[in-house]
């Protein structure tokens, strides 16, 4: 099992969200997050000096897959929500030891 | 040392937070996200059409824990949180290579 | 690839972000968060009785660094955020298999 976390712009939360219901990929969860990157966010100019506004508002969105489906899912991410331009995001692959349904006490991959 | 990430039903936060205390488990932190599993959320009827509400919020809840305790500690979460309906949650365990607490600079399980 | 995850007192976010921008370490994220340590946050009084207060605000921020920069980072966060005082967080280091940059699709350390 793979955590997939994908750091994405928030006006593609919804059409991300759209892909994988198309796709079937069901487990899912999301939250709000500040975040910079290369470009240490943009810089701003308050009364003529230049502030550094070094953290733009993020969504973050696990998810949980099967070794074997985490290139697909990758993918659709990145067709999903890629612009071309700076700060389309980031994905992270961590690896996950174990999965329980908390319903039915499953565990392992049946669970994801 | 392992992560446990449990997500639960909010009304189940104050119940774990008891249990935890009870059991003597004292580290832990708790956010809120939105998410969706196998039913990919509930569908709500707005003036007459269906509406796909593909998130709940829930209550996800980190601990760190010395690998011993991995077991009681997954069993005390289930035993407290399940009602057996849909939606109760799931629990991700992952491998945690260090830690530190940052006002003694101690590291490893003794930090945990 | 290792994920930097540090729980600090709020007030300590600016002059962390400070330090980082010295340090020319430009990935991160933020949020913010409720936990408790060894002593389970304080205990407040209200009218009269005892109320564990056992959930502090707190600041999860996540960096996510090449192998060779984990113990300069480590310590360039204990540095600032360090008072001597209980509750001045934690440091949890994590493996992550890979990263992407979505913009340009690279993989691995150089999308970091
Ligand atoms: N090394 C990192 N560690 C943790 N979070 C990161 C890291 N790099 C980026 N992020 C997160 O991803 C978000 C988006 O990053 P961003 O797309 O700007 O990456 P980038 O490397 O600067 O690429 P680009 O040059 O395309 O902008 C950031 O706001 C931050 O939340
Ligand atoms: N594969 C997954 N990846 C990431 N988060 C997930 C995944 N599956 C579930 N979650 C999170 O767990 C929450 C609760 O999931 P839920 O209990 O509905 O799981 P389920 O597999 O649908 O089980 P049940 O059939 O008992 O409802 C979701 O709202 C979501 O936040
Ligand atoms: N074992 C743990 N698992 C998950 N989160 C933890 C754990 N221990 C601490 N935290 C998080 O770190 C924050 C700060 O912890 P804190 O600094 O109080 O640690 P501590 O072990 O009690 O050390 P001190 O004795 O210096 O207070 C907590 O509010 C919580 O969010
Ligand atoms: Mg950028
Ligand atoms: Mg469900
Ligand atoms: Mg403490």
């Amino acid at each position: 099992m793979k955590l997939i976390e994908a750091i994405i712009r928030p006006e593609k939360l919804e059409p991300l969200k759209d892909a994988f219901l198309k796709a079937q990929i069901k487990g899912m969860n999301v939250r709000q997050i500040l975040g910079c990157g290369n470009q240490h966010g943009w810089v701003a100019h308050n009364r003529g000096s230049e502030v550094m506004m070094n953290m733009l508002p993020k969504i973050e969105i696990k998810i949980v897959v099967t070794d074997d489906k985490v290139e697909d899912t990758v993918k659709l991410i990145i067709d999903t929500v890629r612009t071309g331009e700076i700060g389309d995001g980031k994905i992270f692959i961590k690896s996950v030891e174990d999965c329980i349904r908390i319903r039915t006490g499953e565990r392992g991959e049946g669970a994801v």
